[in-house]
């Protein structure tokens, strides 16, 4: 839930003539977005996604965002399309915010996604890694492994209110990964955040990705393994392996793992699970009592890593080898 | 900002069988109403506004509020339209609330209305007043003069933490305003919160007014004087009579006021300046520390009420007594 721009109508309206975009009939400021405000608009010639870019993001990397979805959405991935402005720019500036108009992307996302919809996910992950081959601009991960000790440590004193024990066992947790963290994995464009809230279906067919204000250069199977840890595990907390194996086949079925991707899977996943167990960590320290933002649980991927930690082969995660492109 | 109930794509689906809207194609949840969960729906026939009903609204006065939007855009009033369902309904249960589908109303809320906007804000409430006429329910003012010192009370103890006196010059108000409310006036239905975020425009044009959800039967001038309040005081608390004059006119031309309104005027705008304080007062003290909803300052509307003290007649508020209906 976030608005925290509000914009004028005439200031709009004004913004709008450097789109060929019609003349606005309605904007609605929208509840989705954490980093940004995002307002729908309606006009003459259709729907259209305006965000404003909060302080929260760095400017520098706009040029990396917008031009991604442009270069996805060329290469074929269904995705919002950030519009030129008649100067060719894809970034403008509104209520003294860097503001872009961005296509609207029909599609609704699942709160209770099934092993179809997972298999469905992970062709389009692999879709995304392979339209995303060329891109131009790099942006480095700054939540993967090198970015997990200092996050920590704006957390760990106060960690064993949360939950007592916990900072033993995240020291060891780090020293492990920072120790084993693969060096020589195919790398590319990742989403890095592909949650279900990203992930637009219309009826059982996915319509498109959303929300690349996280996407990085970084492994590839790295990014299929925040997809297992976002999209295959049930409410209780258990893994279930038959949407895993829908989810890896979907993605092999686009772009087969190599040997050494699927090797690494476990520790990947102990890795994805540990940078999201962080920053909800953090939150959760950081949020002011009474406040009214939901803040989400760090013990469910503190659970979820303990899971992985357990998980001897990527074939626990329902990964079937002989599964090649059809 | 409010979405505080959130839904399944399938319960969604489900409920929307009930109506002949076309196929959803999307839905997201908006910023707009501070008492229910509201969501734009996209679908193959067009856009809709599905509100789910927290426990903020009583249950009861929901036939009320439909049948009113229903009775007014019936007599021609540009408003928002419950949809009825397969069975005739205008409410169904979603997601363990009472919900209705309403057609979505294109135009914009004004952040800055100029008194071209204040007379036709006139025009469209007065429009109401008269559209209003028939309608078989009845709903009565909880805040209207009987409802202010149970509302003070509440807040009395703690008043003068916000600005010392408060509690001396609230409680001689209110015994003046008990003392010296007007019995006899015109009644009707009136809007009750017609405030700038509840009229659109699409262009210089009002397109329709929204939220009905305190919308009662008591004196129509009261109405008036709630937009005198909203509408017509600059944002460093000076009252404008330009936009005054024009809100006036706008409404006498088409239903001029009676000798008694007229009268009654200022002190119907000390009483409904004080109705805001009230309830701008009663938020500021109970709202948590730390909060991310915006506190709506209580004192603006102190100076307002402290303005209407020092006026002698509605001459004051720009209301030239000859404008009578073209």
């Amino acid at each position: 839930m976030a608005v925290y721009t509000d914009i004028t109508e005439d200031d709009l309206s004004g913004f709008l003539k450097q789109y060929d975009v019609g003349t606005l009939t309605s904007y609605k400021g929208i509840a989705e977005g954490v980093e940004n405000t995002n307002f729908l608009l309606h006009t003459t010639k259709g729907s259209y996604i305006l965000t404003l870019y909060e302080k929260r993001v760095d400017q520098n990397d706009l040029p990396f965002f917008l031009g991604l979805m442009q270069h996805l959405a060329d290469n074929g991935l269904s995705c919002p399309l950030p519009l030129p402005r008649a100067d060719g720019e894809l970034l403008g500036q509104l209520s003294g915010r860097p503001a872009a108009v961005i296509s609207f992307l029909e599609g609704m996302w699942l709160r209770k996604p099934d092993a179809h919809h997972c298999r469905e996910v992970g062709k389009a992950l692999a879709a995304m890694h392979v339209a995303g081959e060329g891109f131009g601009i790099r942006r480095r991960n700054a939540l993967s492994v090198g970015g997990w000790r200092p996050l920590w440590n704006n957390s760990r004193d106060r960690a064993d209110e949360v939950q007592p024990g916990l900072v033993t066992e995240i020291a060891a947790e780090l020293d492990t990964l920072e120790a084993n963290w693969p060096k020589d994995l195919p790398e590319g464009v990742i989403h890095a955040d592909l949650f279900p809230d990203n992930v637009f279906f219309l009826g059982d067919e996915l319509s498109g990705l959303i929300d690349f204000y996280f996407a990085c250069n970084d492994f590839l199977a790295y990014d299929v393994s925040i997809c297992l840890n976002a999209w295959c595990f049930e409410k209780d907390g258990a893994f279930n392996m038959t949407k895993g194996m829908a989810l890896l086949a979907g993605y092999q079925s686009v772009r087969p793992l190599t040997a050494g991707e699927i090797d690494a899977l476990p520790l990947l996943a102990r890795g994805s699970a540990l940078r999201f167990f962080l920053t909800r960590l953090y939150d959760w320290l950081m949020t002011p009592p009474g406040a009214l933002v939901v803040k989400k649980d760090p013990l469910e991927y503190l659970k979820k890593l303990q899971f992985h930690r357990s998980v001897a082969s990527a074939a626990e995660y329902g990964l079937i080898q002989e599964n090649l492109p059809a």
